[in-house]
């Protein structure tokens, strides 16, 4: 069992990987003409949107699941996250034959819910807010001793998203630039984990939305900022930073940007039309970045992560009124 | 130069794909884990919605006009065709340094006519309807001497489509079914050519809307049954079949069924949701047979071909009042 409480290196990057490798695919990393050119650069786009549950989720939920023993596992896994993490956390419960509960408010979209029941855990009904999903959550680990898994501030979960940037540079190695979305942190903390282990000249650069710039805003102060409930269309990228993402990411990262809204819808836009790949708003910020000139690809080789793809397709980023 | 009098045979079509093979994309073949499962069998999705101008169409175009001597190619090329074949053919000529005519309508949206341009073909505009359009490409014959270029009833251009099929047998080569949609016929009948003399025990079944249902009424009346303007969601399955389509079709192909306006809805839903991948109404028919159980998949192992991704993202699909 892996060490939960020290942050992982390289090594575990690479037995996370080993640990999920049958239950995450390994996703392709894809080009697009248009793209290279309009910004002048080499472009590799990872495609964790095609990934199990739609979102590179599968991957922290997955090595941290498989990594509880079998007691942990017989008394189930569960998680408030109604997003891409709930889904995650189900999957990779449910192919150890191990229950898992997804708190969610009562006002969550039925197609989440929908999504999260058909992997075949149980939907825990809670009122609106962070203090209602903490509060039903402890109450699941007080009677049922469950293990909770939470979507980014746990080092398993990091090793897991770590090998995202572990696949990037077998299949493509001689990038310079890796651009990864900032939400929590997970995915940025893993990476940057693998990478300055592995070929620590590649700089990696976070990009947030400018309404979600805990990530910036922590960096500047070199305090952690929390910015609660920040209204951005990139809804995969509200959370902030915790403790066990923020410093990894203060250590080793080479820069945080941000991004406008208007930048995001713009870009998620460009890449449907562009490369017919339908990717969540979150998923943009870095094709954002390029547009905002707030990073220059001039002659680069870069790898992009398009973290996900699962949206309301009733209501387009470009439909609402913001 | 190939013989644009004779119907195309695998040598034909294995020479369109040498000639092609420097502009045109080998598109991957892609799975999904859910569509396997909703539908009990096997799904080798053609990614012709990643080709060059996002659609199959690249390949008849670039073949025709790849086969055109010097002195043809410096008095030009013309279609009236205003969807994906008319970018196609401005493509192909623009890589051989020839001028091309697009005639389109004055109605036509604007994106269209920008993505045209943006290959560098001129437009040329008319009144809308097909005697404007067919009087406006006459026009340029009788002034220029440009060569026209068909969007299906054209042996290369047949021969061009027919590469997709290829492509497929080398990339999957135990199918023993092959799905294409039907519009005026060119993959088709290029498919069935290539498929009925390399792999005979393929079954080839063609696919068209309910509404557009030429050549399932072509077939049972044994005589090209053309239909006037039909109204379809699939914009690129509106044309009935040619003089050259039809009797390729009705000699090779295995069956052709037809499928409802709500099915190709729900289809391309579908595929946007499961697989992330943009694909036009047009190219949702396949998976539209397989809802309304009009194919039965059990047990078979089938290539679809996803035959292009090019809609208007301000008006989805299921967003529209049909």
């Amino acid at each position: 069992m892996p060490d939960c409480e020290t942050r992982p290196d390289l090594a575990a990057i690479r037995q996370a990987a080993e640990r999920i490798a049958g239950l995450v695919q390994r996703t392709p990393l894809m080009r697009s003409r248009s793209l290279d050119q309009m910004f002048s650069g080499e472009l590799h786009f990872k495609c964790e949107h095609l990934q199990r549950v739609g979102a590179f989720k599968a991957r922290g939920a997955a090595n941290a699941v498989f990594s509880l023993s079998a007691e942990e596992l017989g008394k189930g896994v569960a998680t408030h996250s109604s997003g891409n993490h709930g889904a995650a956390v189900a999957l990779a419960a449910g192919t150890k034959d191990a229950q898992a509960w997804v708190v969610m408010p009562d006002d969550a979209p039925a197609a989440k819910k929908r999504a999260v029941e058909s992997y075949g855990a149980n939907i825990v009904d809670c009122k609106p807010g962070l203090a209602n999903r903490e509060a039903a959550l402890q109450e699941l680990v007080d009677k049922k001793g469950v293990h909770v898994i939470h979507p980014y501030n746990d080092y398993r979960v990091i090793a897991g998203q770590g090998t995202v940037a572990l696949e990037i540079i077998e299949q493509q190695e001689d990038i310079d630039l890796l651009m990864v979305p900032v939400g929590g942190g997970g995915l940025l903390s893993g990476s940057l984990l693998a990478i300055k282990e592995l070929r620590p000249e590649i700089q990696v650069i976070g990009i947030e939305p400018e309404r979600a710039d805990d990530a910036r805003q922590s960096l500047d102060s070199g305090e952690r900022v929390i910015i609660d409930s920040p209204d951005t269309i990139a809804d995969g990228l509200r959370a902030s930073l915790g403790d066990k993402t923020f410093p990894i990411i203060a250590e080793l990262v080479d820069d945080i940007v941000t991004v406008s809204e208007d930048a995001i819808i713009e870009a998620t836009r460009l890449v449907w039309e562009r490369m017919k790949q339908l990717i969540e708003p979150s998923a943009a910020v870095p094709v954002a970045a390029l547009l905002e000139r707030r990073i220059e690809l001039k002659g680069r080789r870069a790898a992009v992560v398009f973290t996900g793809g699962n949206l309301d397709l009733d209501w387009l980023p470009w439909q609402r009124d913001f």
